[in-house]
């Protein structure tokens, strides 16, 4: 599986699009918020630059994709207010993979120039701000160098580069056989082949973006993350583990091959907060100005005065009719039926995610549906 | 008519797109491609940048979009083995009209970084290129100040950015009833219209990118226009007044309204070199190198070998059964389909372009159909 190719968010703006089933992640958004204003605030004041470049790492499609943005301006702007100094040019570079719906984003534009005040055009009085989209996986150079000076990357980065290679044994065999994640009956090959990738990748990412930030430059990074060392705890795992469930019913009933099914595995992960510590510091770049661990509940994602509200100043009716598992399942196929389509066909999508549903229902009634997220502040040394 | 919401080429790879109906777009590019040499190569061994951004402005979407980014990172790469230097990062930043199709541009990008042999990633023995996308209006500030060193447009700035507003009168009546463009039966203020709107523009468009460009950075624009100082001269507007003749037959037969049709009229233009010279000169930030006008045949753009065939190494089976009335037809509906569609509704498209072709089989069968192009070369003073 090609993850640049297969990894993209539903795009456009209809019943199971992303752009309305996201209410998780820009719950997440608002909940680092105070993080990315400090560090924004903090990079203004100790440089005072007449042009920022800003990047949002998998910035996605729909209202969450120009939220941080739009944070940012507001942070800037304040600031400026406060010493009286004249706004900066602000250059807004929002990257995602090149499968990402940014046609929807651009549509969205003119009125967020509109709302922010801003004038992408002649006037200079409420300053200037350039928004562009920058195609590319964040594993990889996207920008040149030391042409960055604060990088934001929200919900995006437990997304591996790859399913890790050694889920496979020599002979090309499938190790993770019945499961699609890390689970109490995968052998232990299968958490280090998951942390093997995690190292392989964030360390990439690291020194890409060492090479992209100025010294001074911050940077601040949200993402899923697990509270305990033990990479065999189904607190962080059961949206994962419920999908395998699912799709080793539809083998049993000869609806999908067994053999795809063991084949299937998500290129994601969950690091620790003591392993991302020990990536950052072995890499040495940036200093960590601070590193949290906080819960975000589906439930609060959704009485959360959310991101498409806001949009729309109004309460999307979809969403007011679901159930909480309904709502998770939506948000789940928002963000992995790219890739199942891909791997399982089309035709199965529909009945993967009814069944999918009700095992929520079920997981739900009896379990906590919290999940954990980590937020890191850093500094480029 | 908000043209910035309205005017953009026909998206995706279908048989209407203009991904497949802009073979004459690209044989421009062909036809000017030595002029962009020149000024690349110029602006590269002026300045010896290790990091260089260059925009294309209007960049469309479909195999044309990257096809001016391939031909400059091939100088620039040329130059560089025969100076034995190392080949500077480059920024491909291609801009449009926020509507415009970006996302197919985007899945055509890892095929476009193989074949150039560039690495986006890590590896930087073939240099590193990083292309985005900026969407927004070029008459208006597009990127910060002093960011680029080579600027590039072509078959764009013939639009202007609103149908001038001159062409009603003080009472809001329309002043260009039953023609679309400047035709022989139009009064006088017509064509001024069209000349105040074109030094407005194109006025604005100078003073925007002469803040983008640092001194010494080059810019190469191609754009329709016309040999006559006389703008009623129809060999550069038979396109427009065969379209207008179209809507006033679908008028007169009641399919459509005739204040619609007088209250239509194509935000475009196509000034003569004099004018152009004259504007770039009271501007006075640029000098200009050279300035060329030359013949584009839709023949011609048929023969040679055009970019869709280049990218897929074959024919197009679709254009080869084409006459040239159809062709021409095909590539007019390509780029004029979303402002009809908006002002005459999407159920007028079929009719309004089969009646266009039958009249262009007509006028092909007794009239020369090249298009006047200009082709100007300047340097940021």
């Amino acid at each position: 599986m090609e993850v640049r190719r297969v990894l993209y968010m539903k795009g456009g703006v209809g019943d199971e699009s992303y752009a309305r089933n996201s209410t998780m992640q820009g719950t997440i958004l608002s909940l680092t918020n105070t993080v990315v204003q400090e560090a924004v605030t903090d990079m203004y004041c100790t440089t005072f630059l007449k042009s920022i470049a800003v990047a949002d790492l998998g910035c996605s499609s729909g209202p969450n994709a120009l939220l941080v943005a739009s944070e940012i301006i507001e942070t800037v702007k304040r600031k400026c207010r406060q010493l009286r100094r004249r706004l900066p040019e602000l250059s807004l570079l929002l990257n995602d993979l090149p499968g990402n719906d940014f046609n929807t984003i651009f549509r969205y534009l003119p009125e967020f120039y509109r709302r922010k005040g801003l004038n992408q055009g002649n006037g200079t009085t409420h300053g200037r701000c350039f928004v562009s989209a920058v195609p590319g996986s964040f594993y990889g150079r996207l920008f040149p160098s030391k042409s960055l000076h604060f990088v934001h990357s929200s919900s995006s980065l437990h997304w591996l580069s790859q399913v890790p290679p050694e889920l496979q044994s020599e002979s090309n065999m499938p190790l993770n056989k019945g499961k699609i994640f890390i689970s109490k009956t995968s052998p232990p090959c299968v958490s280090d082949a998951y942390a093997k990738q995690f190292h392989r990748d964030f360390s990439l990412f690291l020194k890409c973006r060492s090479e992209e930030i100025i010294t001074g430059g911050q940077m601040v990074l949200t993402f899923m993350s697990r509270r305990s060392s033990d990479p065999v705890v189904e607190e962080h795992s059961y949206l994962w583990e419920l999908l395998g469930q699912v799709l080793i019913d539809m083998a049993s009933e000869g609806l999908i091959e067994v053999e795809k099914v063991d084949s299937f595995d998500a290129p994601f992960c969950t690091p620790s907060p003591e392993e991302l510590k020990h990536e950052i510091e072995s890499e040495g770049s940036f200093a960590i100005k601070s590193l949290e661990l906080f819960e975000a509940s589906w439930e609060a994602a959704h009485n959360h005065q959310n991101c498409y509200n806001k949009a729309t100043k109004e309460k999307d009716p979809m969403l007011e009719e679901l159930s909480t598992a309904q709502r998770i399942a939506k948000g789940i196929r928002a963000v992995t039926e790219s890739m199942l389509e891909s791997h399982f066909g089309e035709a199965m999508i529909e009945d993967i995610f009814s069944r999918y549903c009700r095992h929520l229902e079920d997981y739900c009634s009896s379990n906590d549906t919290k999940l954990f997220n980590i937020v890191i502040a850093m500094v480029r040394k």
